[in-house]
């Protein structure tokens, strides 16, 4: 993406600090309702009970996770029932966020993904969404499943193979141009071992695949909780803002053994960790990032947050 | 303590949002005053400055440690003195906290300390608390004492002994009956390599006890700071929270090595820590729970920390 | 300094909680402005940008480090117009800081500190300053700056030669005196490896230099943010507390293994790590301390932290 691509993407919204698009995650939101009905299969009740919890912590906006309801599975009329909802609660569903269904998994995973990454595309226009954002992570390993924090411990890697590559990025192009067609932004999420988790390889992707609405969610908070030497924050931010457009923002208090012997971070709000939010959102609204912040958190009260941290966030923004 | 049990226990009280109990431990404030007389044997002067500036801190109520001041020990005269210095300063004294004075420990330690117990409790009732607290975790070893942390460096552990189980039913029930009988509830605290040590242990000792007035004081926050493979602690409210008749919260950021070989932990307010307040205090209210919550913090401005603890749980209580 | 020279420094300020004054470190500000240029040698728009910024989030006061601009290398024109661009925004530069310029470093760079440091005396008194700040604590090794925090990785270490301690005393005399002359205060940082670098070393070092302006700042958080054992902090502050005349206040959280085998920590909050500043504070004020606090944060977000301690600050001091 090259900057006379980016004039041609949204416009520069007249955003204040108190207009400005803030979503949550809902991580903070258990899969299943409270009787235990995967929120996908749930009576409009449970529905409603989620949109009031996020509109009381003071959130209009969601990102649909795909790990809660499956769009792209989910019949006209129960998504126009959980729109209204939604409406009536004063929240708005912008984005819609596949996870760990990565295009390039081997065998069929990877054409079964992409089949699946279409009908969600079509769906999240259908919902009326801005943004569709993925990325090029896998399902947890066993091992990652049983982990306090499933990054602690490895993951599947994309490998060295400019097959694969060539695979990767015409697959995001296809979903990126189909994207387009339905009026929607496209945001491949940074996450380490997978083509899109290094500055460059990231960038590198991204330039490859050539598109105007096709950008990267810079999710650098992904990368500063390995246990193991990681790039530097600013330098991530650095190289990677400029094809941002799309913005999951969480932070994470790190350590390190002076030798390299060990490493160890927890999740912090986007204040207190080690990511100085205040410069980097500041050098992104300055470079022109227009799109939409993501409040994400991990363990404890993610929701409780997540709300923190968009408090935190306004006051950043420019007045 | 089965389902029928808990309908005898007191009534659920119509507790607000903002009326609901909540009390602050006395870890921040020292066991002597500032000429450096323990606060058992303080002039009243010393004690009025410890309800103003819990007072001031928004707490209308403390738990009384022994560490800080032991009832069982101190002239009526002494004691109405100081209740009604808090009374002049709005605060209420519900609990009474007996801590590392194992009824079970070896040699004649277990039945003086089952002796104070008793005197404790009549104590508790004279002073007009509703709850009497206690465990079976024993004094600090030197090594401990030693530590940044305590819990860092193993303590005493109950045996797996069936005499010994048999002896902490038996003097745990015949305490349990003492409380009943001056209308007080009793609360026994999860705390590691004790009996009250697992969710299993724990829940089995207070079936066995099979008093309607004795339950369980969920301190999880005991379990995941430890530097040691550690239960899960949705699973262990999950067990714990339907015995729960007093609460202390304290939360903790946690990590482990990928490879197990390393734990740490260090004490995090109730939103920013391991355990997800937001989740687990609702599912405490909508199983029954009504007792009273109590602010626990270790390390740095423990008074603080409590209070900025107090102000986020209101928010998570049922309006 | 004895208890009778403490009463000739400035008197004990009426300050109120609201009066007392606390300024900002900028670690949180670049030391270029956003075209690149060294702030040093910036144009005025970009001080403005500064102090624009400090003020809007609440401070009427910050610390000036040579790191940022050396007051002793600007010409009095430029320093004009910088101290009028601050006064417009409501912010006071009450005190200098030197830093890693020790006037005992090996070859000419020590006499060429000294030297130095007599120049930013008379610069500080020239700007209207109150406070001339400093330390033993050298340039960090190429390690140091390659580590994710300098504190994890060893840096110089002043010897175990009683020359260059008589060197250390003579020279911060004569920096002393010649503070005391242009009617400044002079502060000497606690900073591991120096002779500032424990208790006894620095009340000894403070006391050798036997000068009524010459104090200790008791910067504390230098100290438990070490990865390896540490002086108890509650022993550190009631050994300096005494000599304290400007303070650096921040907080870790921190962690260490049972065996000894690792310590770590990590940025946090005034009020959420491990020094207890509600009790210190208290013992600061009581004990007498009428210096200037100075907010410092490492890592992230270092001016919203500032901030944020500042608020919380102003709840521990007497109204």
């Amino acid at each position: 993406m090259t900057d006379e691509m980016r004039t041609t993407m949204p416009e520069a919204a007249p955003y204040s600090a108190e207009t400005w698009p803030i979503a949550t995650c809902l991580h903070g939101i258990p899969v299943t309702d409270r009787e235990g009905v995967p929120l996908h299969d749930a009576p409009p009740k449970s529905w409603d009970a989620v949109f009031l919890e996020v509109a009381e912590l003071g959130f209009d906006r969601i990102e649909l996770s795909d790990s809660h309801l499956r769009p792209a599975d989910l019949e006209p009329s129960r998504r126009d029932e959980l729109l209204a909802i939604a409406r009536d609660r004063g929240v708005a569903i912008p984005s819609l966020h596949v996870q760990r269904k990565s295009v390039i998994m081997p065998g069929d995973d990877g054409s079964r993904n992409l089949a699946y990454a279409h009908r969600s595309i079509d769906a999240a226009a259908a919902w009326g969404m801005e943004v569709f954002s993925t990325g090029l992570h896998q399902p947890f390993t066993a091992a990652q499943r049983a982990a306090l924090w499933f990054w602690t411990v490895p993951g599947p890697v994309d490998p060295d193979d400019p097959e694969v590559w060539a695979t990767a990025v015409s697959r995001i192009r296809e979903l990126g141009r189909h994207a387009a067609e339905v009026g929607l932004l496209m945001s491949l999420e940074l996450y380490e071992d997978t083509y899109l988790g290094t500055a460059d390889s990231a960038v590198r992707l991204v330039e490859e695949v050539g598109l105007d609405n096709v950008g990267l969610n810079p999710d650098v908070g992904n990368l500063i909780r390995l246990h193991r030497p990681v790039e530097d924050w600013r330098e991530l931010y650095a190289r990677t803002l400029p094809y941002a457009n799309y913005w999951h923002l969480k932070n994470y208090a790190r350590d390190e053994a002076g030798d390299g012997s060990w490493h160890s971070s927890t999740p912090a709000t986007l204040e207190a960790g080690l990511i100085n939010y205040r410069q980097v959102v500041r050098d992104a609204v300055e470079g022109g990032f227009t799109g939409i912040f993501l409040m994400e958190h991990y363990g404890g009260d993610s929701l409780g947050v997540c709300a923190t941290n968009q408090r935190y966030l306004r006051t950043l923004l420019p007045r």
